[in-house]
Order: structure tokens, then C-alpha cells, then sequence
């Protein structure tokens, strides 16, 4: 089979991908179309093929000390202005006027240009606890440029992106346990036998794949005496084979979304799972975690669209002989490691499903009048069923806060004065200060978006939405990856900033929300948080039953001693409202070692007896020591 | 809340409920819409209400000896004609002359209205081993009718519906081991007791639901030393809330189906999960056997609908403290429960998804010229996506079948004239012996019936599939239930007959059918079966990577030494070759004793440990001793 090896550069970020890549991909449709008349042919079983290896990603560095690629950050220019540099993002390219001005008028006066908390980076690394008869074994079997000892690489590998982990390296002492040893296998049998030869030699294993975790997962526990070891699966990044007619793919474990949705383009297919991270984050990853992508009302959350998972346990390698679309199996290893975090085992490899990439894709917008409105549109179009790809409502806050991340020359300013901007607050009565956004994103074929356009629309129109555009909605979702560099540029500017998440039934969602900003905003105040905390709120995902709900929190902490750690406290209080008020521990973020004091708040007694009995049992010498969901009520 | 408890007697047949239910609810729909607008205030957090009790079913009595209903089943009338007894199903009240001669000329020529093998029941069943201490500690919390030793209802307790175990308690000695004692619990407290006093007084547990497999997962091991106790679940059949607006219910794991479905029905409200044993089968027993239902296109299968597990283990009771629509909340006991098959403890409830009933319900029905035609067509069918609640593609054989059992008036031999079969046979060219037959159940809004039905036929029309016609469609779903009837009928009539599936990618389906039925003919033929074996297979399934797979295969037994044997010798051979052809171990079914012998042939060795490490450290004492997947590799 011939095919095109060469991948567009822009196509490596899935903002393009998605904006551009759709026009583009049709042609390759109708080429992996070619396929569908084939296979139904008896005897004509296997249509898979094995697709060229990925060209070696130039120019794709990712930073050490903050969130994303290195050649990317916000930054003040002379001109005054924040910018976003380099080229990847739309936010890139032109001053963005609007950002410090309002972030300090709804935070702190201080919050200026020149008001710079400044960061050393590198932290002194602890020296590395080298086990010389594993690194013996290991030489059998990879080579020198496998591993390394190196501070900055291990300092890199013994976290991921917690406010408290990133204030750590930048503005503390560093982390008091890392990695001793990073390596990077490339082929499954590299993993069985590093596993082998950690239970050999008493040494810790912990999984790495994008390091991109908000849950202290790749925290090392300073009390291990043995080496510890992170596996970077980053290398093992191949797609192993695309089966187009059966429309599955069989995917190393440690390729990281960017490259999977660039790859699968170029036969017009895509697994279609996007989360936030979906640049860095790593398949492996997403089973290990129990991931959601901003599409699963089209593709589902990662549980549905994984179909098999091969994994290297204590006991040796699980895998299958063939994977059905769905199966009756009896205790099926595969279910438990979602969620699994890096306890059970190493993912080498996972297959998924594949979907068509969608013949149309548009993005939509709408106003409601305030939050509640909003939440009324989304739990009707909840029970309407045939949903959009996507469906995220922001409140005011980040309504606002979206209108002032514009670029000069399409700006809130400029916006401000214009008729549409008249109507929507004068003619319609929307006030600025309450009104909302649900941001769309539509996908299908022309007529499955006709047809879900005019039930969204509907609906909306019943809770006097008003229809504000594509613009408006592709907006929204573009603004996803470029908004993650935001948390370290403010960092640098005094205020310390974090996302949680929770899930919660439709019924006690505004009263969850309501509740816990006015918690946040009480343990501002009685602590003496300087300013007012900047406190926003997103639904991301609807079900049948409930919402996911996503929250920022940040403040600004000149003058706070310890603020780190008072960010945590403030968190934890919040978190206990959300369980208070019915919400979830998590929607997607998982636990960690950041939420694992609250597994008994969740799970009875049994429950984590069930979980900790099943470690125990599959990993007696407990190899895979990332430590994560260690509940105390579990322990001992 | 005010409701009417009382539910009309023919409401109690899932047939009735989807066929007259759905107008009728219409009013239940606008009545619980009423809730709707309530909960999206902040503070009006609870909108579930608990339902009144069912009122206490009559003229329910199950069969001992045969699938189902005592008042129901297939009998030779004087007329000579087959008939199906009593009123509850479509295949009820008029003679089905067809019947016996179609049977006779595709099997053998003997099998004829007074060639009988006539059955002795009840087999002489194992005196029950007491267990004293266990008897006392029970009887501090269960009520003398809350247990029983009778001969009747053990042996009924000690199996599910395997041919063999139909014909061992009917044409043969019995059974060598049944349950020493039945206890009927119902609340979760006695199931926390009964499991307790298991484990004080080494008693071995086996949770009974509807007593419906096809796995032997119910058969008793022969070497068991202690009393075994069979916990039958059927009184804890209460719905303990159900919460409209969240689209929730909290149901007790021993509720039968259809009286989930016609409560739930009362407020214009289902779960959606239509197995082919729904009448009988367990909720609980879903979960435990990770079942499928009919419509799981609209309404998921068992995993997509279930949100929560409560479960009694050797560790104490699982629980939540809160029902989130999605998480991630580290390793899962609730996604380790399903295909557990009573290895890992007792379901005691059950949280599920509710769906509104749908506005519309309209039956489909498609002729293809054959077998792969059909395919195509469904293949097709799966990758446009839009499906409707179910669609099937019965194979020629099961086509005539259907056609042979027609009543008198409209059965196959009037139809035969009409001009209608002119045109399908002459006109389209569709050959009588070849042709093949898709159902289709569509369910929704008037629009989204509109939107499926008119892709489904336009893709129909591109394979020149001929439609049929709504009351085709329909007689295809209302078989279901009635049919389940027919392989007790003609065991007594010297022809042994099973059920068994798979699931498979597309493109290996029809090599793999073509393959199982070849293999089955040869297995027959080597065996000297006399007569032709009736084999036929229907895709019952869809699935965006592959479709599940229906297989009945039948034999004339009389003069075949050790019949079940040869049975059960040629479905392992037809296993594997689906095996070999690329198909799964089981769709739905579950592997049980029946499978358990092939689990080393789809997992690894350290899968199968993995497993087995797992139930040791759960239940270190086997108090739930079903011994289940009990495959050689994983033992010991």
C-alpha cells in the first residue's frame, strides 16, 4: 500500500488539525473508501495494515519548567501588551491588550507588567540511588541513549502539573524525591523485561507518559528506599496497524495524542478522543487515568472507545488472542485498568476504535441571560438526546475572561461598540456581568448537522438564547490548548492558579456550583487572600444523568506565606463542599495522590479493602510503586 | 406522590408493554414531565421519590422442567397441529400447522406429532447436607419461610437452561450435586448476615437470579465438602427510588425484568435492557453475566446503563456514598462486578440510567436476496451510525423458520399465493431458499424515526434490499419471547437443540459463519447424526468494529447414545473454529462451567492469573463457590 509518509507541519497541533485538516481529509475518505467493498468477501479477513512510521517530529521541544512547548509562553512586550509567542496557537500573533487590565480589575490592582515574581529553575536535583545489578541487566537489552541519570530529566519525570508541584521547581526548594533512573523503552519486550528485572533487583517502577497529570500521580514517595524508576513510554509511539474496514487501530502505548490524530488523519480516520492535554497526554495514559475527551457525546469517553489493552503485570504479560466489538468474558483484566493510575501494571498497548473524520464540522454559539438559564438549555438538550460533539456552557466569569484573551483588532473594546454587542445587552436585556456562552461543536455528515443544529437551536430558543455565531464557538474551543500556557505566565505574576473537576446529577448542579464558589470565596476571605479570587465555572460534558463541571481557582498571593500550601487547604475545603453537595471525587482528573484522603469519603471501608486486597494480590512486591490512591482507610 | 399501583395484568409481558404500552404512556410522559422545570432551582436537590410496591404478582408460576411460564407451552392438540398454550404471547390461540412439517423436512422424516420421548420429572435429587450452626445463626434474622430444604426447589436452584441440563433433569439421573439449601433474603442486611454466617460456618454461597443461563454457571461442584447455600435473590425485587429528572432508579438486584419494565413504564420511564430472557432474568444477573440487551443501539448495554453496584463481599459491603453520571476515581470495584458471575460476591442493588419511553415505536422490515447481502447491508448500516434500537438479519433458514411458524391464517402456505410473494421471488428474483430477512425496531421522537428510517432504506436500497413492511418486522421481535418455548417442545420430540454466540470483526464475519456452519455439518456427519442437523445463524448486534453473532443448532437425536455429549462434544468444536475464525469466546452469554475450558485460548497465562489472584485475594476463603471461569491455567 503506498501512502503519503510526509505529515504537514501545522497538522502536528490538533487545533489545526481539527480548523484545517477536515477540508483536506475528504480526499483521503474517499481513498480509505476504497476499502469497504473489499472485505465482506469470505476469506478476504485481514484488512488491516501496518502505516509508515511517523517522520521524526522536528522542532516539537517541550518545556521543563512550564506547561507545553518550549517555544511557547505568554509574555509582556515593550509594547505593554501580553503576547503569546511563536506561531502554534491563534492566540499567537498579535498583542492580546485586554488581558492584564482585566485580570486586574477583577483580582488585584497590583496585578501589573512590571510586578514580576521571578523563578529559578533548575531546583538542586537529590543524586540518583543507583541499583548496579539493574542497570547491568537493563544494558543487555537497550541501549546507552535508554536511560539516563541526568538531574534536569529525572527533576522532569517526578512530577506533573499541580499548582504545588510547578511552584515547587520554580519558586521552592525542588522536589525531596525524583526518579533515580529514566528510561525509555521502545518495544514491548523492553517492558516485560525491565519488569522482570525490577522484581529482580528490588527496584520501584513508575510509568511516565506525557506528564501532564493534575493529581500528584508521578510524585515520588520519599520514604521508598529502593531506586525508583520511571519508564517513559514516549518512545514506544507507533501505530502498529489500521484496520480501516473494521475501523480499529492497534496503538503503542506511549504515543501522545497530537501525533495519533495527525497520523489517523491521513486515512480519514480519528479516535476522536480530545482531552484538554490531548497534545502531551499519551494513550497509556488516558486507560491509566480513565480520560474524557471534549467529544464523547460523538465518540464516547476513552472506557468506550478502547476495545483491548495489553499491559506488563507482576504476573507477566496480559494480552488477547483477538478482540471482539464486544465481549462476555468473565473477570476481564482489561476493566480494571481504568483507573488504574500506574498500580497494576505498564500499558504497553492499546487498540481503539476508529470513526470516520466527520464530513462537516462547525461550531456554534449561544447567550443566555445568566447561569441558571444556561444550565436549564443544557439539561433540556440533556434529555433531548442526539447531542453535539461537544456542549460547554462558561459562566459570566469566564465569559468575560474569554472576551478579554481577543486580540487588539477583534477585542471586547472594539467589540463593544458594535450593534450586535448593543443588542445582545440593550434590545435583548442581557446584562454583561451575568450573561453566559454554550460554546458548539458540531460533526457529522451535512444533514446530521442540519438536523442537530435545528434541535440545539430550538431548544435554545425556548430558554431565549440568542444565536451568536460560529466565530464566537470555534473561539471557545481554540482557545483550549493556548489557554494552558496561561497558568505559568500568571504564576510569574503573583497569582497562583489551579482546575479541578467533578461530576454531579443534573438536580444539584446549580447548587453545587453556587456553593462552592461562595466556599472558595469564604476561605479567601478568612485566610486574608489579597484582592478577590478569581473564581469560574464551565459545564463540559452532559449525560443523561448529570454534568461534569470544571472549575478555575486562583488568587494572587504576593504577601501569602506559604501559598502552596494554603491553595491546597483552600482546594481541599472546596472539594469537601462539591462531595457535601453531591458532587463527584472526579470527572476525569482521577486521584492520585492530590484527592486519595477523600477515597474514604467516597467508598466504604470494604470498598478499599476490595481495591488494596486486588494490589496486593497482583503485585505482591509492590513493583509498580507510584503510590497513587493509597487511602488510609486501605493501608496497613 | 399520588401514583395508580395497580398494573394491568397483560402489562406484565414485555411483548404487551412495547406493543400496546407505548400509547398508553404517552399520558405517564406528560405526568412525570411535571418534574422537569422543578430541580433546576438551587436547593431542590432531591427529586426522586420511592414508588409503592408492586402489587404481588399472580399467575406468574414458573416452570420446573421447561423454559418459563407454567401455563405456557408448545403442545399437540387433536387437530394434530402445534399450539401454543394460554394467552401471553402472539404465537398464542390459533394452531400452527406449519410447524412440525417444516421441522420434519429440513431435519428428519420421523419427527412427527406422536413420535414422543416421553420425560420423567422430578429426577431423584441429593439428600441435602445440613449445616446446623449455619441453620441457627440464619434463623436470628430470617423468618421460617425464608428458607427451604425441598427436594423440588433445590434441584430447580442447582441449574440454569444448558440442553444438558434440561435433558439430565428430565430424560436422565439428574444431577449429582444441587444446592443443600435455598434462602430467599429480602433486604441487604440479610445478604450482609448470610454472608457472614457463610464465612463463620464454612458454607459456600451461590447467588441465584432468574435461574436463565445457558453457561452451567448454577451447576453445583460435585467435590464440594460444605453445605452449599443458594441465595436466591427474587424477593429483593423492590425499586427503591427512582429520580425522574436526574434519570435515575435505585433498584434491589433480584428484580425480573418485566416487572422492572412495567414499573418503570407507569412513569412513561424505562432502563432500556431488553435480553431475550427479560421476563425471567435478574437485574442483578445482568450485571454478573455482563449482559446485552436487544436494543442496546438506543440504550446501551448493561455497562452503559448501569451507575452504581452495591455488593456484599467476603470483605465487608461495597458502597458509594454518591452516584456521579461519570468518574475517575482510581481501581473501580463496580467495573470488576461485571462478568463476575458470582465469583466475587452478592449485587444487592443496582443504580441505573432511565430513558422517557419512546414517542414513537415503529417496527421495519428489509428482504435481501441473501446471506451477504445482508451483510453488506449491515455493514453498511454500522459505519453510517444512527442506528435504530435494534436491528437483526436473520439468515434463509431462520427466515423459513419464521415463515413456518405462522398461524393458519397468515401463514407461509397463504402468503405463498399472494401477489406480494409473486413479486419477491419472481419480479425481484429472490429465491425462496436464499433470501434473507432484516428486522428493525425504531424508537424516538416522530423526527428521529423519520431521519433513521430514511437511512436505513436508502442504504437498503442501494444492496436492492425490498422492504417488507412494519408487521414483518414486528413478528420477528414478538417471536422472541414465544420461541424461547420451542426447545423443551422438541426435545420431546426426540430433537435436542441450544443457543450459542460470538461477536466478530466485519470482515471476518461471514468466512466465520459460513466456517461454523460448515464445521457443524461435518461434526454431524462424522457423528452418523441422523437426519440433516438445523443449523442457523442471525446478526443480532451492530457495532462500529464488528457484530455480534446468534448461532441455534439443532439434531434429531433418537438412537444417538449419550446425546447431550455429542452435543456438547460438537459445539466445542463449532467454538473452535469461531475461535479460529476469528470470533470471541462469548458476546453475552458468559463463559460460566460451559466455556471456561477455552478461557486459556483467548487470554495469557498471566491474564488468567491475574484473574485468579484477584478472586483469591477478594474471597481467600471461596465462600462464593459457583467456580466459575474456573480455567485449568489459572488454578492452583
Amino acid at each position: 500500500m503506498s501512502s503519503n509518509t510526509s505529515i504537514p507541519g501545522n497538522w502536528l497541533q490538533p487545533e489545526r488539525i481539527l480548523a484545517g485538516g477536515v477540508a483536506a481529509i475528504r480526499q483521503a475518505r474517499k481513498w480509505s473508501g476504497a476499502f469497504a467493498s473489499k472485505p465482506l468477501q469470505p476469506g478476504t479477513g485481514d484488512t488491516s495494515f501496518v502505516p509508515p512510521a511517523m517522520p521524526a517530529p522536528v522542532g516539537e521541544a517541550e518545556s521543563s519548567e512550564n506547561w507545553g512547548f518550549a517555544d511557547t509562553k505568554f509574555e509582556v512586550r515593550a509594547d505593554g501588551h501580553v503576547w503569546l509567542t511563536g506561531g502554534r496557537y491563534s492566540l499567537c500573533g498579535e498583542p492580546i491588550p485586554g488581558l492584564l487590565p482585566w485580570v486586574r480589575s477583577v483580582m488585584h490592582p497590583d496585578i501589573t507588567a512590571t510586578n514580576v515574581h521571578p523563578y529559578q529553575f533548575a531546583p538542586v536535583v537529590p543524586a540518583p540511588m543507583r541499583n548496579e545489578a539493574f542497570l547491568q541487566a537493563i544494558s543487555e537489552f537497550l541501549t546507552s541513549d535508554q536511560w539516563s541519570e541526568d538531574d534536569h530529566t529525572r527533576l522532569r519525570h517526578g512530577h506533573g502539573h499541580t499548582q504545588e508541584e510547578m511552584y515547587k521547581i520554580k519558586y521552592a526548594a525542588g522536589l525531596p524525591r525524583v526518579p533515580d533512573l529514566v528510561v525509555w523503552p521502545t518495544e514491548e519486550d523492553h517492558v516485560v523485561a525491565l519488569v522482570q528485572a525490577a522484581a529482580e533487583h528490588q527496584v520501584a517502577l513508575i510509568p511516565f507518559g506525557g506528564g501532564t497529570n493534575v493529581t500528584d500521580a508521578l510524585r515520588c514517595n520519599s520514604a521508598e528506599s529502593r531506586t525508583i524508576v520511571s519508564i517513559d513510554m514516549r518512545r514506544m509511539n507507533r501505530i502498529l496497524s489500521v484496520d480501516p474496514v473494521n475501523r480499529m487501530a492497534h496503538i503503542q502505548a506511549g504515543a501522545v495524542g497530537r501525533h495519533i490524530m495527525a497520523q489517523l488523519a491521513q486515512y480519514g480516520l480519528t479516535m476522536g478522543h480530545e482531552p484538554d492535554s490531548v497534545e502531551f497526554s499519551t494513550l497509556g495514559g488516558w486507560v491509566a487515568t480513565h480520560a474524557s475527551g471534549m467529544k464523547k457525546n460523538k465518540y464516547g469517553n476513552i472506557e468506550d472507545i478502547v476495545l483491548d489493552v495489553r499491559v506488563m503485570t507482576a504476573k507477566g504479560l496480559v494480552t488477547r488472542t483477538a478482540v471482539g466489538p464486544r465481549e462476555s468474558v468473565g473477570l476481564d483484566p482489561r476493566l480494571w485498568l481504568f483507573g488504574s493510575e500506574g498500580k497494576l501494571g505498564i500499558i504497553t498497548s492499546v487498540t481503539v476504535k476508529l470513526f470516520p473524520l466527520p464530513e462537516v464540522q462547525k461550531y456554534g454559539s449561544v447567550l443566555f441571560k445568566d447561569f441558571e438559564t444556561g444550565v436549564a438549555f443544557m439539561y433540556d438538550l440533556a434529555q433531548a438526546g442526539n447531542w453535539p460533539s461537544s456542549v460547554r456552557l462558561m459562566d459570566n466569569m469566564q465569559f468575560q475572561f474569554g472576551q478579554a484573551l481577543k486580540h487588539a483588532t477583534t477585542g471586547w473594546k472594539v467589540h463593544k461598540s458594535k450593534l450586535e454587542k448593543a443588542f445582545v445587552t440593550q434590545v435583548q436585556g442581557f446584562n454583561p456581568t451575568e450573561m453566559t456562552a454554550c460554546t458548539l461543536v458540531f460533526e457529522g455528515t451535512a444533514r446530521e448537522v442540519e438536523i442537530q443544529e435545528e434541535l440545539v437551536y430550538g431548544i435554545a430558543k425556548r430558554h431565549s438564547g440568542m444565536v451568536a455565531g460560529a466565530e464566537n464557538g470555534a473561539r471557545g474551543y481554540q482557545l483550549t490548548y493556548g489557554i494552558a500556557y496561561i497558568r505559568d505566565f500568571v504564576m510569574s505574576h503573583w497569582v497562583l492558579a489551579e482546575s479541578f473537576e467533578t461530576s454531579v446529577p443534573w438536580s444539584l448542579l446549580p447548587a453545587m456550583v453556587a456553593g462552592v464558589k461562595a466556599c472558595l470565596l469564604r476561605e479567601c476571605k478568612e485566610r486574608g487572600i489579597p484582592g478577590l479570587p478569581f473564581i469560574t465555572a464551565r459545564v463540559t460534558q452532559v449525560y443523561e444523568t448529570g454534568a461534569a463541571v470544571y472549575f478555575y481557582f486562583a488568587f494572587y498571593y504576593k504577601g501569602v506565606e506559604n501559598p502552596t500550601q494554603v491553595y491546597h487547604d483552600i482546594e481541599d475545603a472546596a472539594r469537601e463542599e462539591i462531595l457535601r453537595l453531591g458532587g463527584s471525587l472526579s470527572h476525569h482528573h482521577g486521584i492520585g495522590k492530590l484527592r486519595q484522603h477523600f477515597l474514604p469519603h467516597i467508598l466504604s471501608g470494604p470498598g478499599l479493602q476490595f481495591a488494596a486486597a486486588a494490589k496486593s494480590a497482583l503485585d505482591p512486591a509492590n513493583i509498580f510503586a507510584c503510590g497513587n490512591q493509597s487511602a488510609p482507610q486501605a493501608q496497613g
